[in-house]
C-alpha cells in the first residue's frame, strides 16, 4: 500500500531514530514504502529542516552510489546546560560523600536516560568519525559506554581486572593508581577482540589521577592500537597533572573545606550548537 | 510557528522514539507545536495506525488526567526468527569454543545494536508493569541489562563480586557456581541502592547451573525485594534441572559429540506478535 507523505515522515523519522549513525539508502525507504525515489528524497529534505527546527538532531544526506541518509543524535547548547546543571546538583549533596571521599554515583551512572544524554553529549564533542571501537574498563562505566556506542554505532571493548576463562588468550598488563602511586592492579584484554592498528576512543566514569586511563592507552599500545582521545564523566581537579594529556571531562570536582564542588565543563559548552 | 500535519507527525515519532515507556502528554506537544489538543489527538491516532502498519511497535493512549501517549518498543515475531537464527548461527562456529567449553560471546554481546534486539524481545515477552528495578550482575551482561532498562524505562543495578569502596555500605552474600557446586563466590550490593518491598527482574548472559541467579534470588532476599522473573541470553541444556525454576531463555546451548547445537527458544517466538 502507497503511504500518505505524512505517514511516510512518520514512518522515516521512526527508522532514522533507530538507527543513528547507520546509512539508509534512499532505494531502502523507496521499496519499503513503494514510492519513487525523488519523492523519498523530498521527505528525507522535510525531516531534515523539521529535525533542525525542533532539535531533534542532525540528518545529512551523502551522495554517491554508496550515499543515503545518516541521522547524527546531537545534544543542543540549552540542554547540554540543563542537564549538566542538574546532574552537578545532584552530585553535590553531602550524602554522596563515602569514607576515603568516594562520590556514590550509582544511581546516577546506571539510570539509562541519565548515560544515554552522557553519550549524546560525547557524541556532540568529540571526532569519531576514524574510531573503529569504544574502550572501556568494568564496571561502573559500561552502562554509559555502551549507550554511547549505540549513538556513534561502534562495536565496544571492555577491558577486565584480570584474565577470564570465557574470553580467550588475552594480553595482560599492570599499572599503578591511587595516591602517591600506592596500588597496583592488572587489566586484561582478549587477543581476537581487536585488530591491530585500529584507532579507538577510551572511555571513563571518573578520572582523578589518570592513572586508570594511562594503564588503558598502555594497553592499547601493546595491541598496536591508536588512542584518538579519551572522555570521562568527571575528573577531579587535584592533582592539577593528570597521568594523561590528551582528554575531555564534561563536569569538574573540585574539594573545598569538606563540600564537593561540581562544574560543567564550560569548554563542552562552547562547543555545542545552540 | 504552527507546523505542518506531516512535519508534526515526524517530529511526534522521533520524540515517542526516543521516549519509550514513558508517558508524554497531549498538552506537551500541544505547546511545543502551538497546537490544539484535539489536533495532537488526531495526529497520535494516525502514528498508531502508521506504526502498526510498518512494525515499528506499538503506540498507546492513556486516558484521564495523568493520561497522555506511550510508546512501547515491539519485536515481531518475522523479525525475532531472523535476529536469533543469525545469532544462533554466529554462535555455532567451531572457533568460540574455548578451553573448559567456555563460548566466547563477547564481539555479541558488546555489540550495541545485538544488545538493543535482544532488549526489544526480552520487552516483548516479560511483564514488566510492575517491575521497579532490573538487577545484573557484573560484567558481561551489562550492555544486555542496560539496553532493555532504556527500553523498559527503569533503572538498573549492578551486582558486584565484591564488596567496593566507592558504593557504600553494602550486603554480601556467598553462593556457589560450578560443576559438583565446586566453586564459591560472592556478590555485593549497596545497601542504599533499592528500596525495601521493591520488585525486580534478573537478567544474566549466561545460565548453566543457574548457580549465579539463584545467589541473586538470596541476595534479593536479603533486601526483601521481590524477583518478578529471570531472563538469560543462552541457558544450557545440561543440567536439564537448574538452581532456579521461574526464567526464560533465548536461546539453548546443547553439545553433542564435541560441537555446539544451538537454537532459537520456540516458546519466545510463539508468544509473539506476528
Amino acid at each position: 500500500m502507497k503511504l500518505k507523505k505524512a505517514h511516510r515522515l512518520a514512518a522515516i523519522a521512526k527508522i532514522l531514530s533507530d538507527n543513528p549513525n547507520k546509512i539508509l539508502t534512499f532505494n531502502y525507504f523507496a521499496e519499503r514504502f513503494f514510492s519513487a525515489k525523488s519523492t523519498i528524497s523530498s521527505d528525507i529534505s522535510s525531516i531534515k529542516a523539521i529535525f533542525d527546527e525542533q532539535k531533534l538532531g542532525r540528518v545529512i544526506t551523502i551522495p554517491g552510489a554508496a550515499g543515503g541518509v545518516k541521522y547524527i543524535p546531537t545534544i543542543y547548547k540549552d540542554e547540554c546546560i540543563t542537564f549538566l546543571n542538574s546532574l552537578c546538583e545532584r552530585l553535590s549533596s553531602k550524602e554522596r560523600i563515602l569514607p576515603g571521599r568516594f562520590l556514590y554515583l550509582i544511581d546516577l551512572i546506571y539510570d539509562p536516560f541519565v548515560v544515554e544524554k552522557i553519550g549524546k553529549i560525547f557524541a556532540s564533542i568529540v571526532n569519531y568519525s576514524e574510531a573503529d571501537y569504544l574502550v572501556t574498563i568494568e564496571t561502573k562505566g559500561i552502562p554509559m559506554a555502551i549507550m554511547t556506542a549505540k549513538i556513534m554505532n561502534l562495536p565496544l571493548l571492555i577491558i577486565r581486572k584480570n584474565t577470564k576463562i570465557s574470553e580467550g588468550p588475552s594480553i595482560n598488563i599492570t599499572y599503578v593508581t591511587g595516591k602517591n602511586n600506592s596500588k597496583i592492579q592488572t587489566m586484561s584484554l582478549p587477543i581476537k577482540s581487536i585488530k591491530k592498528g585500529s584507532k579507538v576512543i577510551i572511555l571513563d566514569d571518573f578520572m582523578r589521577g589518570g592513572g586508570t586511563i594511562k594503564g588503558m592507552h598502555d594497553l592499547m599500545k601493546e595491541f598496536s592500537v591508536e588512542v584518538i582521545t579519551s572522555i570521562v564523566i568527571i575528573a577531579t581537579q587535584e592533582p592539577e597533572i593528570k597521568k594523561i594529556h590528551n582528554y575531555e571531562y564534561l563536569i569538574s570536582l573540585e574539594e573545598q573545606d569538606g563540600k564537593n564542588i561540581l562544574k560543567p565543563s564550560s569548554k563542552i559548552i562552547s562547543q555545542l550548537e545552540s
